[in-house]
């Protein structure tokens, strides 16, 4: 008769989380978790204040805090929707409004119900065009498609893996990679985020409308990567996607709220450039241009660490998430 | 300035659910669920009530009920541990058992957690071998690959896409299709199921501990596929998802729930076919042998509903989810 397994042992069913690592590690084949905790302080890349928007909701039924932090993308990715996303937030506009539509499988979204609040002065129009950026345009050397590396790689170090190419066999791009922390799919000349896990992007109507930022969603479920190309990523969740994610559904259509007093109201939402100095949350992502990075990217294409029996010999690019760590202290 | 967009607008951002239909159809271009809603009756196929697990979890804070549908995978899919999950339903072996783990962006996970309660005499230890299938031993024809068509290709028919190849671009596998109405991955002659949202697999120990069905979870984030292979796929969740999607998070390592109190109590788990014949829920999914599906899986993979600006051109296998309906009545 089988016996039943303890809890400690289903430890070992695999891991997603970034900050944890795997309980039995084989020092030849470390889990991507270990990986990273062997980053040198170097490669991890502080996140300015003005690059973190902090949304507190109304507390749970149980008086708990809810706060939800989110990274906002580096130029010149949607650049046009983050300066009207500043904006809103230095208008402190969301505050009082809520969250309206929980989508299994899909997308929290918020804003104001409402539709009669109006809006801050100085918002911009942003065209379709922004969606991408020319591959000339960004801030990397040119792409060069280069397969992941295995540990068994002579080739595997930092200057292989400049291009950061994960994958060519990628059904939305040509090929996937990261700049400056962040997952992206190139098509021809065309570069655009992706929609992740977490991902947050501008909630929009038909085209041409392309969405001022006042409505936005997150992701929290399946990578809906037939949205890449077609609307605005302006950043990721990177703390408290659990109190979205979490949330009950909507039993509305497409998850809306019929029943309003679900809406989950927004007490604020700030840049946390703007909060007190002590009180400004510090984060830092691990960087993607680095040594760590690639082995981790590998490791997870790769699993060989003790639970796994066969490497999948290959990753799609929401499946190697960036780690994002919080820095505590001075 | 900007006007706020209408909640009815933002109906338009895209559809996951497949028993919804877009608000705004083009003819030549209707959305993936406005295609489903027009299969013939004949191409949806019954789901047998032994195929079908009934998860009872205890009631939620407000006393209203949660239950969640599970469909078992059909031969020769992971049979061995699907025998042992039939005699631990018929045993009634899950009741007073819980939900004792919920990470985010990756599993709900439930079983026995005091390890102490014995398992049903009879069960059978399944070896590794049977995490995948040999395609000989499939019962379509061997696959083709061939690529998915799309409106403009005049080979768009049913005999053509016998093979339902999804796509040669998957990191995980050397193609991607569906049999029988599941998804899969074939890696040289071996197809396993795949990890999409919702699938439902054994938890086990390390290796060659392949798990007897006892321990079970489910996927509630983006598709862990480097899991396919190496732990076994037995069924999917096709309604009540939610319920187990919403938990709260555990704060433990892993998403277990540290305090006891926080685990949710499962009533029963029953073979669908052991309830009172008035009481059985009944389902049927869409057949992935059809002209629709193949209509279907080429509007997820080519967006060119009025929400869309830019089709994607191909899709992951997990983005094509198969249609599964409730049937009500008689």
């Amino acid at each position: 008769m089988n016996r039943l397994f303890s809890i400690a042992s289903l430890t070992a069913l695999a891991i997603a989380a970034p900050a944890l690592a795997q309980e039995t590690e084989k020092p030849e084949y470390p889990s991507p978790n270990a990986i990273v905790e062997q980053a040198a302080p170097e490669e991890w890349v502080a996140i300015a204040p003005s690059d973190l928007l902090v949304m507190d909701l109304a507390p749970d039924s149980e008086g708990n805090a809810r706060r939800v932090v989110i990274q906002l993308m580096p130029p010149p990715f949607s650049q046009g929707w983050i300066r009207n996303i500043r904006k809103l937030a230095e208008a402190h506009w969301w505050d009082g409004t809520s969250i309206n539509r929980v989508q299994d499988n899909y997308v929290v979204q918020w804003g104001d119900a409402s539709e009669e609040k109006a809006l801050p002065e100085g918002l911009e129009t942003v065209p379709e065009s922004e969606y991408v950026v020319e591959l000339e345009n960004l801030p990397e050397k040119a792409f060069k498609k280069t397969p992941p590396g295995t540990y068994d790689d002579p080739d595997l170090d930092a200057a292989a893996l400049d291009s950061r190419t994960v994958s060519d066999t990628d059904p939305y791009a040509d090929w996937s990679s990261f700049v400056k922390g962040w997952p992206v799919g190139t098509k021809d000349t065309q570069t655009s985020p992706v929609h992740c896990y977490g991902a947050v992007g501008v909630g929009r109507n038909y085209s041409p409308d392309t969405g001022s930022g006042a409505e936005l969603y997150t992701v929290i479920g399946h990578a809906p990567r037939h949205l890449d190309r077609n609307i605005a990523v302006v950043g990721r969740v990177i703390e408290g996607i659990e109190y979205l994610s979490s949330l009950p559904r909507g039993k509305g259509q497409l998850g809306f709220y019929e029943d309003k007093s679900k809406r989950v109201p927004i007490t604020s939402i700030r840049l946390a450039s703007e909060l007190p100095a002590a009180d400004q949350p510090r984060f830092e992502y691990l960087s993607t241009e680095g040594e760590t990075f690639a082995k981790y990217a590998d490791a997870r294409a790769n699993r060989r660490d003790p639970f796994f029996i066969v490497p999948a010999g290959g990753a799609d690019i929401c499946n190697i998430p960036v780690p994002v760590r919080r820095v505590s202290g001075e």
